[in-house]
């Protein structure tokens, strides 16, 4: 899978793969306006916090080059808007703010240091990622039955992945026997997209629905939780995928490890805890009328988040491209 | 909706609506043979512990009357098919037997008596279910906010329902500020049905998807959650629609309260404890093609369990037609 690119610069165009068609089709989209961008990632077409990060950077150079007297002002328009796409990932705004820091005002070749700067943040990515999985493999046991959320894979990244990278990683390393991947509603990103990537790299895994977790937990048959996260807090609370709270409560009573996988930019050192970080509610469409079909009344009243925030008191540890950091929970 | 019927005798025919076609239409359907009830048993046209135990008892009759010399043996034979249609609920077999067990052998009323215990039964549910929602409402606080999974109302029933014939009573009485229904995937009855009953009956509701239930808890905005069952073990252990258990944990966690409501006949005396509750598994394609759209890669391996089991532990209480039972839980 590390040959599998979610995101690629070709010239003044970004390549991306349409996550959205998976897992019919593998098709490629290349995003050539801001708006393009923009649209990608609101749609999810291009989506896992690492990525959004990466396309953005690339959307911000892109729109640079584009414009025909880009200034440090225009740019920071921009950037506003690329930052709005979606709120809760901290690595959107933290990629795009660090792109716009690399720009001097009226300098000649502003166009040059935002391709760079985005390029070097797409590499790090894939570092940071191989890193996460070679530190992520030691807290891995041989014969691992491994549970997993949502999608934190090559497509939601620069490399390897982040929870997923884990897993890759431990897979090489003879140590997993089986991946339980949860389907992920509502948008199945587990189903449609992490059940794609365990099938191309040949790892075993089993497709269940979110609800099954616990079950399977409560039969003895998980040995380890791993996710990804969105923003995490500086005690340790995590916004991840809707769904990750009962996940770590489950895993917690259980006494089931937990593990979050994320790179350092997933950290928000200005927030305190988990309450500061916003919360994007998606369109009720998504969970009354999912991939074609309507499975609810119409009119009917949704609660859409799209994230959650678990307490870093539920996380055993954390694993980041520097290694492994203790989380809150104690048994 | 104490109008709407499930299911109806309509002379030597069954009508029953057809759950499957539900929200989209409210379809009636007409079964007229042995192998159309097996048929909508199984594939969930009719569904809910005490709804296929009514179908199943009506189906005996019929087949009796349809058979040109029933005699006892040959009815055991086709009781038995009735009970294979699904092996978790525990009621399909309860009322079948019952049934069986008013046949003389070579009586000449054979189909009468069919006729008239499939009916006794059904009115039984009836009141079982107002007798339910009566006792259960005593356990309903005002403006509650209630969580329940999967469907337990009308539909699942021959009256106004089980957990939701709680919900219901305690709407009646001024107590319901909201439920929120868990989505209850694979098959969606709780977006499918329970959103479109409370929808009919203008009781306040919201959809989450099953993953949700976790969070809400967290945030306090939960105040009890109900569900029904389909088969009960002496010690309390309870089998219910697949994610009922996390719920039971989440709950405990959050020290929400978790009500069991069900008839006394989904109480199975025979077994000790859960270990011995039959756990239908259900098609993968459940997941993998739900509603039309394929949302997981070809072949994918999936674990597709249409239950699980809540031990007694982690139970408030149960609600039954004979009034409450403490359950294990004493938090």
């Amino acid at each position: 899978m590390t040959e599998l690119q979610a995101i690629e610069r070709v010239g003044s165009t970004i390549k991306i793969v349409d996550q959205t068609a998976l897992p019919a089709t593998l098709e490629y989209r290349e995003l050539a306006t801001l708006e393009a961008v923009i649209e990608a990632i609101r749609t999810l077409r291009v989506r896992g916090a690492p990525a959004i990060g990466i396309a953005a950077a690339y959307g911000l150079a892109q729109a640079a080059e584009l414009s025909p007297a880009p200034s440090l002002k225009k740019l920071t328009v921009i950037a506003d808007r690329l930052k709005a796409a979606r709120p809760t990932a901290v690595n959107l705004a933290w990629a795009v703010d660090r792109c716009l820091g690399t720009v001097q005002s009226n300098a000649q070749d502003i166009v040059d240091r935002l391709w760079q700067e985005a390029e070097a943040i797409h590499d790090e990515d894939r570092q940071m990622c191989s890193a996460i999985g070679r530190h992520g493999c030691e807290l891995i046991p041989g014969k691992a039955r491994i549970l997993t959320h949502c999608n934190t894979g090559a497509l939601a990244t620069g490399g390897i992945g982040t929870a997923l990278g884990v897993i890759v990683t431990a897979h090489h390393d003879g140590r997993v026997a089986m991946v339980y991947a949860d389907e992920t509603r509502p948008l199945l990103q587990g189903a449609r997209l992490t059940m794609w990537e365990l099938k191309v790299l040949g790892i075993p895994a089993r497709l269940i629905t979110d609800s099954t977790a616990g079950m399977l937990m409560g039969a003895g048959r998980v040995d380890l939780v791993i996710v990804g996260a969105d923003r995490i807090a500086r005690n340790g609370d995590t916004a991840n995928k809707i769904g990750t709270y009962a996940l770590a409560v489950l895993a917690a009573h259980h006494q089931v490890p937990f593990y979050v996988a994320a790179p350092s930019s997933t950290f928000d050192e200005r927030l305190a805890d988990g309450s500061g970080i916003p919360i994007e509610e998606r369109a009720a469409s998504e969970i009354t009328e999912g991939f074609g079909a309507r499975t609810a009344p119409s009119e009917t009243d949704v609660y859409a988040p799209a994230f959650d925030v678990t307490p870093g008191s539920l996380i055993t540890a954390f694993v980041t491209e520097q290694g492994i950091r203790p989380g809150g929970r104690k048994n």
